[in-house]
């Protein structure tokens, strides 16, 4: 909502890929951002419950927070589906099939949250 | 719920194998019968209103027929991922690429619905 | 969402109101043409598992459905909360604390499915 | 889930509660608390993707805050309901109506999300 990205977050992106153990890497400093403001969205809402704003406001902000979040897990999944199964997949056998397990019962537990 | 699923239903389960086009097919009678309980659902939901049943009572039978369609999803989106997504990551290439990104956008409609 | 519920089904509307026991009856024809839609869409599901047609393509109408059911439920609670939760809440008591503890339980149940 | 709210912070519960304004204050200290630990979800999963966590276990964390965040809001709303919704049906006329179609939108907005 209130995105506070500075385009600075934007040029470190990509630093550490040398070290990058996991698919996601690529994007990392976005994933950090985001999160960064979802903090503050969490933030925001605990003041908003301590000043005593009106209810449907703070459910309004809930939404949004919890929006942001199921944002967050797309992207997340997305990488992990590009880069850990499809890897995995080309290995194969037990491997590929325990990572395609894996990421089933992570889909669904997202789903159903 | 009223699961009416004969045990008839899984003998002949695995029948049209030889023709199978898509990964589901080894559970495909599965799917049918499931399909048909979730039909049958509805049709139960739409008497609920016609005999102007409670409410209430009637958002829990939404909920039943919703968890119920939501756990198809998750099973076919499995078997999608186990069969197709892991066969073209095997061919690699835009195949691989393609395949990732319409298994990400159906996980995401599947989220926000 | 593509409601082509004619304009006759809104004619009917409001028969048998003298015998009206709950609060949706107003839009009963509307939830009746609904639902009967939404039945369509599951024999429509099952047709496609039992064609075998492309999975993806199965679970966008899955996520159709569930949206259309969602809208159901939506309607369904907002319709309550307008009649049997403010009437019991005119009434006050006991009556009152149950009805919105039961429409809490409903929306619980519906978030989470 | 598992709130580890000490009993301190029920002893200071219904504070403030002269210049109550809006229902869900006798449980403000409970919700403070909830929000405080949302908080730190957030911050932990930040942590995990600066860490190059695996993408599984970061999901499995994200779905935990969105469970966490609707109990909050299932909270939120259910004392709505008890209090600001009450209230205005038995103060009747324009001012139910807004309150039910305030409360609909905020219960879709959440269903949705």
């Amino acid at each position: 909502m209130t995105d506070t990205g500075s385009s600075a977050d934007l040029d470190v992106r990509g630093v550490g890929d040398e070290s990058a153990t996991h698919g996601y890497i690529t994007d990392k400093e976005k994933y950090l951002a985001r999160l960064k403001r979802i903090e503050g969205q969490a933030r925001g809402i605990h003041r908003m419950v301590d000043e005593e704003q009106y209810c449907i406001d703070i459910l309004t902000q809930v939404s949004a927070l919890t929006k942001a979040l199921e944002s967050v897990a797309l992207g997340l999944l997305d990488d992990h589906l590009k880069h850990c199964v499809v890897d995995a997949a080309r290995t194969g056998g037990a491997e590929a099939d325990a990572k395609v397990k894996e990421a089933s019962d992570a889909i669904a537990r997202l789903v159903r949250s």
